[in-house]
């Protein structure tokens, strides 16, 4: 869950969701739970939740995948919705600081749906827990007439306290992990066909859509070094998850366009599609790399360091500003453009 | 999740989940999934999955509601959808002696929904936490086009090992709390109107229907008394549930009809709508009441003792027997009673 929202709009009597947004029912909800039970570290607002067991720190993070929402079995194997339907949940887990270790999975099931289908589903989910090491250690299943749903619960541990969104301090610098746009390039090409694009890079744009990979060993090497002070994974793309990091912290931002890690294949199925491929980056979800905030002067050892350990690109790609000078994109020349507004589920 | 099912027949190539069924389906995940991994000591197959974390033990549960599958807003609010979403959870953890703890609530929510009515559901939600001294903390939010999802997961703490499904033996004997087909009862007049029967009968089924109370202090009290051999909680009816706990244990068991605890409410609605009430105990589901087993020697200084420190009624209503006995239901006569076939969800 994320916060923000004016606290006016949010504490209004807004008439449906719709009109709420989903940021105003966030912390519609938070301000009504009140603060946080025994044992709890972090409740509501940040990529997972984080509990006290003993000695230990455990992450805690759920979320339920819906058939025509997020994914269509047109464009998607089961065998791919599975992997990825972990995959993401795990991305939340990472996005602390974090250790995947057990997954629970409630799965609701058309009567007609074939068992085999249900067969390759378990497969990729499989494939990830194996990958990242995760047990799925239970959950249950019934019919759901209406389509699949799949609801994912992963439960990771971290080492000392987690790094959250809530620490990026004027003077830190913006980086990010990997390349962005390629899941976004992806759905282009598996809802609008590959048009003129390369072979190869349609190949390479599906799999970044199909088969995010949860950026694990990256936000463990970030948290430990100890000079990074915020983080968040980028789920609803860039604009929309810097925009909650931004908040939670209570700063602003720069962005630097010219300098955001684009793949190749990315800027060739935009040429393909006549598409600015830096909207893809900027507003394009289901990246589910890491974004993160450290101090300045440490900020491009650190960058060598991960990608030294985890062989995943780390760019800097910009800088935290005091909170007045809100989030803004620059291109090339330094000059600001506009960037289309964030995803929000109920708009 | 539980388990069952002739191992042929659902390692076999069944055609759909529909020809399958839930036991075959959750047989089928269990073998395709393997040994659980480090930490779980217990995974697929009971009430909650069981993980030690350094010293403590922890019990996981997750399941989602889907409305139009397991509530329709015709009949409930939601006030009351959300409060038993979080109860019926929460059982799942009393059902292995825990004590619950944290909540997590993944929700999707159509668009058009007024925000009033999320409030009401969350109302409900904390109603129980309240109650059962649950803290909620995370989740997620997604629009839902089809309908409200409700995605929970309760994670709980037990102490030492918790009572599982598997452990009854033969010459145990078996114990249910409360009453039974009070649940199912309420689904009646909910959905084909109170007729002729008691308006406080009908306040008392319809209020049993909307808002099960998760035993959690007697699953403490029945696990700490060192007796109890096996337990699980009736969701789906006692002929299914009881079946679970026999399959899983390698045993079978006698019910006496007669001596099953049912409600002077329960009995009033039945006779007003021409009902066997027996009917509603045995098969009717939703009673969210505990079915357990222990040595038979302290079985009935067991009940006393549960009942004195919960003020919940513990009766002894059978016995366990080999497993070549099966599962019979006795009448008052001693002479077999033909049950009908438990809940199947993709039936």
């Amino acid at each position: 869950m994320t916060a923000g929202e004016d606290p006016a709009s949010a504490g209004g009597r807004a008439g449906t969701l719709r009109e709420l947004g989903e940021r105003g029912l966030i912390e519609r909800v938070r301000r009504r739970l009140g603060p946080p039970g025994p044992g709890v570290v972090v409740g509501i607002g940040d990529d997972a939740a984080v509990v006290a067991v003993g000695d230990r720190t455990l992450l805690l993070t759920t979320d339920t995948l819906i058939e025509g929402v997020h994914f269509r079995r047109q464009t998607a194997t089961l065998r791919d919705i599975g992997a990825k339907a972990l995959a993401v949940n795990v991305s939340d887990i990472a996005a602390m600081g974090g250790e995947p270790r057990w997954a629970l999975l409630a799965l609701a099931l058309p009567p007609d749906l074939p068992v085999t289908d249900v067969d390759e589903l378990y497969a990729g989910l499989g494939e990830t827990a194996a990958q990242q090491g995760v047990s799925l250690i239970g959950g249950d299943t019934c019919a759901a007439p209406a389509g699949l749903v799949l609801g994912i619960t992963v439960v990771g541990e971290v080492q000392g306290a987690p790094l959250r969104r809530t620490g990026a301090r004027p003077g830190d610098v913006l980086l990010v992990t990997g390349t962005l746009g390629g899941a976004a390039a992806g759905l282009a090409v598996l809802e609008g066909g590959m048009g003129s694009a390369p072979p190869d890079a349609v190949d390479a744009v599906c799999r970044a859509h199909r088969r995010p990979t949860p950026r694990v060993a990256e936000g463990r090497a970030i948290l430990a070094s100890g000079v990074a002070t915020a983080m968040i994974d980028l789920s609803d793309g860039l604009a929309t998850d810097l925009g909650h990091l931004l908040e939670e912290s209570g700063v602003g931002a720069e962005v630097r366009l010219a300098d955001l890690p684009i793949a190749p294949a990315t800027r060739a199925v935009a040429r393909a599609r006549g598409v600015d491929v830096v909207h893809w980056a900027v507003s394009g979800g289901e990246d589910y790399e890491l974004l993160f905030t450290a101090d300045g002067p440490h900020a491009a050892a650190l960058a060598r360091d991960v990608s030294a350990k985890t062989g995943t690109p780390v760019r800097i790609v910009g800088e935290i500003g005091p909170a007045t000078r809100g989030l803004r994109f620059l291109d090339a020349t330094g000059r600001r453009h506009a960037v289309r507004a964030g995803f929000d589920h109920f708009a």
